[in-house]
């Protein structure tokens, strides 16, 4: 018998027989004599209808409201899981964040969690309850409800995996595993069968959005197993196959990634370049163009300065696509006087192209084979910037889907 | 300076601009110096929603699991509703039921509330925040979430106002008051100023539907100050002209009344009768009948047993009109074997005429004029029943208007 913590997204949750489906799914386990918690994102497309609904009132919602507002979808989704879990026969006890308690700061909108406090829970498992708790909320000290920020679920799974100590995660999500490359534009994309998670950190983080980055963190930091898999498939096919699908995330990079240099190539295809030219080379200079640009909550990306040139530098970095005229408006309105630069420059329509994967620390080619793969393309590199297992380019978006599929071919990817 | 609550229905919080609506009345209270207390419903039409949801994945779900589902309607109004009023620049906080806490029994869906601890609400009164407070729900000794059942709301908004002893409690409706009859049927039917306690009782029990009698009973027993007033009215009215619109609910009735004997005529559509016929006069037999009954959770209202005649009777009573069939079969399937009974008829289509007020205490006359005014229309009554301050009288459906109207002009009700 494991302690086995399930993860359903919105889509999986999106209906009265899709959430039928989760309950047989989990029942399935339930009956194989393994002790369940399940942590439910709310119904597709719930969030957005509440949020908006706040927006509506507010054009600048308080965010203790806001999460008092979006906290409730979760809630739903347990309550009715527990419904259907109860009309197959099973035990099932809902929690919302409060009653388990999940403890976070109170950090509204963005909380992290803090402490679990298992007693209840445990309790509940041991009588042989499936419990169902509200993932993306939690409670800080002054008893408010807080939520995790997007994706939040995946780090309440992960977090109460974590905290009793489970034998695996399963992240039921609407893709079957992570792959190579996004199976929509390379048709020879490949599952991968376990990922490090480094390797996942990088996906996440580039927006591969199979999980939030923050969760699998936590799945890194308490080295919990934890296994990504499709809630698209049948939820009576057999245990011993379904313990065998999607990716898994493994901590034992050495072992198991031995032959494997790149594991992936990922994307993100809505960035835009903004480039701050002939700026003075002088220290805290990117303080003083960045600080603004992130007091906006604006998220910064890729950051490149050039070797100044007679006391002269060019300063650029990229920002996600929907704040580019934001950002924009904030240097060109203060940023771009007060430090004397020439001119504020940008492109909206870049993309940024990644190759991953652990096995490159101790490989030199692997620049070299991605810039000659580019390069025969015939498409002109941005911007590069490089991590210990990632080397990402920006490129103009439209070269985007052929520089995935190149450097897919290049890397020899489709043969596993 | 008064500690003022305030109880907007489900109707009145319906949409985005209705909630704005209720929010300018609470900061214009607020603004004239008043301490505010809010209990918002959840938006109209979101409860049926909610539990349509859990029904249609389950016949008979567990109450545990719908309170936790209901109980996110008013979660939502709560935090849609600051926002509203910080919108309008007043300082405000959102309370969910287990937050206050509100605490109760553990009778999920028809839970009992037992005590109020009103310390962190109090500390943001006299900081000035309006408090925002959940209605319909609350929290038992195990941390579960309750619900006070349809209509709780009002319960809540009474119960608080008892808690924190409260000025006056006012209650916002789609009715501007209680009239002394329904102004849908009786054209001269007129708002009454104020009613006692008891009348309203009466009037809640009747369906008249104003307020739910479990908040009366509370008003009642905490002599808190109630007034029932309409939320279509224009937001910014003159304060002083709000606060003596509507229906005062009072407790000094030898005062006010004096010259009252009756005060409305209420009524009640759908409702049904049984008639179990020729039963056994013996000891037990009215629970023989009505315990199978209520035990499916049927209500029973009316009940007459009639004079026996050589040791049998005949045991008669009334259902919700929605309730006949179920009841009938209950019945007949075995109750009636049971006892010996000679045969079980009922009738659906019948309704229910009552004269109310605290004045025919003390005047013997009141009966006698109903009587004589519903046979002068040729309206057949079938059963009697009588409490202190009222009479009601059961009738074939298609007289009830026109009973309604001929009392209310025998009791010269449109003089006020």
């Amino acid at each position: 018998m494991a302690l086995i913590v399930h993860k359903y997204g919105g889509t999986s949750m999106g209906s009265v027989e899709r959430i039928r489906n989760v309950a047989r799914r989990i029942a399935k386990w339930h009956r194989a004599g393994h002790q369940m918690m399940v942590v439910p994102s709310a119904m597709a497309g719930e969030t957005n209808r509440l949020l908006e609904l706040a927006f509506s009132i507010s054009a600048q919602p308080e965010p203790r409201e806001l999460d008092m507002i979006a906290a409730t979808g979760e809630q739903v989704s347990i309550g009715l899981l527990s419904l259907a879990l109860k009309a197959l026969g099973v035990c099932a006890c809902s929690y919302a964040g409060w009653q388990v308690p999940i403890k976070t700061d109170g950090t509204f909108s963005k909380a992290r969690i803090i402490e679990i406090d298992g007693a209840r829970v445990r309790r509940d498992l041991e009588a042989g309850r499936i419990a169902v708790i509200a993932g993306f909320q939690g409670v800080d000290d002054a008893n408010n409800i807080t939520t995790l920020g997007r994706g939040g679920s995946d780090t309440s799974a992960l977090a109460l995996a974590a905290a009793f100590a489970a034998d695996e995660c399963l992240i039921y999500t609407d893709v079957d595993g992570v792959y190579t490359a996004d199976p929509r534009i390379v048709d020879q994309a490949r599952r991968l069968e376990c990922i490090t998670c480094e390797e996942m950190l990088e996906m996440a983080s580039l927006g591969s959005k199979v999980l939030q980055t923050r969760s699998v963190e936590f799945a890194g930091k308490y080295r919990v197993k934890t296994r990504v898999l499709s809630s698209l498939s049948d939820p009576l096919m057999p245990l011993e196959d379904e313990m065998r699908s999607g990716t898994l995330m493994t901590f034992e990079e050495d072992q198991t990634m031995e032959q494997v240099v790149v594991s992936g190539i990922a994307h993100q295809r809505d960035e835009a370049r903004i480039a701050v030219l002939s700026v003075p080379d002088t220290p805290g200079i990117a303080y003083q163009i960045l600080g603004p640009v992130a007091r906006a909550h604006i998220d910064i990306d890729m950051i490149v300065q050039n070797q100044s040139v007679e006391g002269r530098t060019d300063f650029t970095f990229t920002v996600a696509r929907s704040d580019y005229a934001r950002a924009m408006d904030i240097l060109n309105a203060s940023v771009k006087a007060q430090i004397g630069a020439r001119q504020v420059i940008g492109d909206p329509q870049v993309s940024k192209v990644s190759v991953i994967g652990v096995g490159m620390r101790s490989h030199v080619g692997v620049a070299r084979t991605m810039f000659r793969t580019l390069a025969e393309e015939g498409i002109n590199i941005q911007m590069i910037s490089t991590s210990e297992i990632k080397i990402s380019v920006l490129i103009d978006e439209k070269y985007m889907e052929l520089a995935v599929r190149a450097l897919h071919k290049a890397f020899e990817l489709e043969r596993g």
